[in-house]
């Protein structure tokens, strides 16, 4: 109980730290198109628990001091600078894109919410088309942000350094475009709207589950991953975490729509039932969604081991991501 | 006479070689999400005169001859191959986010357009949410291409030729995801918007011109000449041209639209005057207009002199589009 009441105080503090450094990189309100920036930073300041960007920060830094890197660090005293100013733009990039994927959902030709944790969407506030255009905006911003990452390559005087990190960069851009795309989260999104309405087969709920969510929390663990230099290896024990994280993830949601108190979910519960949504749980019943949360949270448990991660704050967040109670 | 017969042939045999080459460039169509990528072709490929990524392969290509490259192509026959590859995915990403603009601008909740070229537009064909979707899965998918654009630099084995690449590459990336964002084109589709059914100023029209056409055109010549190599100097020469062939671009759709008959626009003429749309026509009159684009053709025409380029098919492509008469 006091594990937790801890982690939730220290996640807290992190997304209150990083929703700082974010402040930092947005782009200055000026110019005739003030309207946009407001309509970008009103939607990346709107709260939320930054999750995404914690877990890229975390695996980075978890990796960092175990990785041998392939520099000499006595020579080249810029080049922690730029790695470290390289994962902050990309820790943003991601909660970038996945801020404009909730304010693209939530459009009234899409999900038509107009409010998201009590607060009026972006569209409901500024407009359907500023909607649209500030999702595009954000989108966009992220790629930008990727762009100035490769800028600080420049910095390395070594060249040596500067191909390991212009291909880590590299590697880590790949990363973020596919899992953002047709083949992760917006090809989740497609099939989730095309199925609205409609009963899913396990198969279905797994694939949406895959890619709407699951994808961008690849990503997460992935780029922290590449951009520490993790090794193929490492590489592939966190696509299994990812993976099992996000499925997890997912199907906790499921269970605690069923099985929470709205006074502790802080939203309406049994919302799935009332939708008609298929759900893990209206396909395999509660006991067992419980058990396959258990055996992925094992299984993670087992990779972050191997990883020889079991005592970093990135196993805590794992193990509390998949069992959370809200 | 024929001279214009003779360019307009070559564009249209130019943008039918892209279109193809294009096609090869598409995500193959398979999975769950269909949809998407046959609303993301539908909308590729509804024709459209590929004037922007023709500008960036013959910006390359008339540099391509000229520029001393910095390498030894004798010791490193993968270098160019890498280098048109590069060129290649970075035109069809042009193409994807000048068509992901068209795709969002003409949604109901902003243009509310339901043909474009005779065609139905692409939330007419496939409903406002995937309308929505296949101009985030295009954005998206240009700077997956571009992310792809990076992994060509792996092929080169040479160090230095490598980091030269990877330079270019970083550079031409700044340079689309910087023109396409907030203080490029979406920026000056947010005044454009906003401003939309009100007179604007001379200044505030000249502003959108800019963004919303001038900002995606210059990165179509930027593009091509930082991957070719272009030196600073050279740069700075492509900038001017940019901004003018830009400005003189949008003058003269202003001037057709009053000058022309609909046989020879293929669209309504006079639709400006009819929707009460500022131009700079009906700022500056008609003889006001066509000395300005007089004049930036004229300068534009010297730049290209500076660069020893009048002799190439871009000069040829600039004069045509700064005199085009539809």
């Amino acid at each position: 109980m006091n594990t937790d009441v801890n982690i939730e105080e220290k996640l807290h503090q992190k997304a209150e730290t990083f929703a700082q450094m974010m402040t930092a990189y947005l782009p200055k309100v000026q110019g005739k198109q003030k309207t946009i920036f407001d309509a970008l930073s009103y939607s990346l300041l709107a709260g939320g628990k930054r999750i995404r960007p914690i877990i890229l920060l975390e695996t980075y830094q978890a990796l960092k001091e175990q990785t041998q890197d392939t520099v000499n660090v006595n020579t080249e005293p810029t080049w922690f600078k730029s790695l470290d100013e390289i994962v902050a733009k990309f820790s943003v990039a991601l909660e970038m894109i996945h801020t404009y994927s909730l304010v693209h959902d939530d459009l009234p030709a899409m999900d038509n919410d107009e409010y998201r944790r009590g607060k009026l969407t972006t569209h409901a506030k500024y407009g359907e088309d500023m909607g649209i255009l500030a999702g595009d905006a954000l989108l966009n911003g992220a790629f930008e942000l990727v762009a100035e990452a490769f800028g600080c390559v420049k910095d390395i005087g070594n060249s040596a350094d500067a191909l390991t990190l212009y291909d880590r960069v590299s590697r880590a851009y790949q990363m973020l475009s596919s899992r953002a795309g047709m083949y992760g989260m917006i090809g989740g999104q497609v099939v989730d709207v095309e199925r609205t309405g409609s009963a899913l087969s396990k198969e279905e709920l797994l694939f949406i589950y895959e890619l709407k969510t699951g994808a961008l929390l690849e990503a997460s663990f992935l780029i922290g991953a590449i951009l520490s230099g993790a090794n193929q290896e490492e590489l592939i024990r966190f696509i299994k975490i990812a993976k099992k994280v996000g499925l997890a993830f997912q199907i906790q949601d499921d269970i605690l729509d069923v099985t929470s108190t709205m006074e502790v979910l802080g939203k309406p519960i049994n919302s799935d039932e009332k939708n008609q949504k298929t759900t893990y749980v209206s396909l395999c019943g509660i006991e067992e969604s419980k058990k396959e949360v258990e055996r992925l949270s094992k299984e993670a448990m087992e990779e972050l081991k191997a990883l020889k991660l079991e005592h970093s704050f990135l196993t805590e967040l794992v193990s509390y991501l998949m069992n959370r109670e809200k």
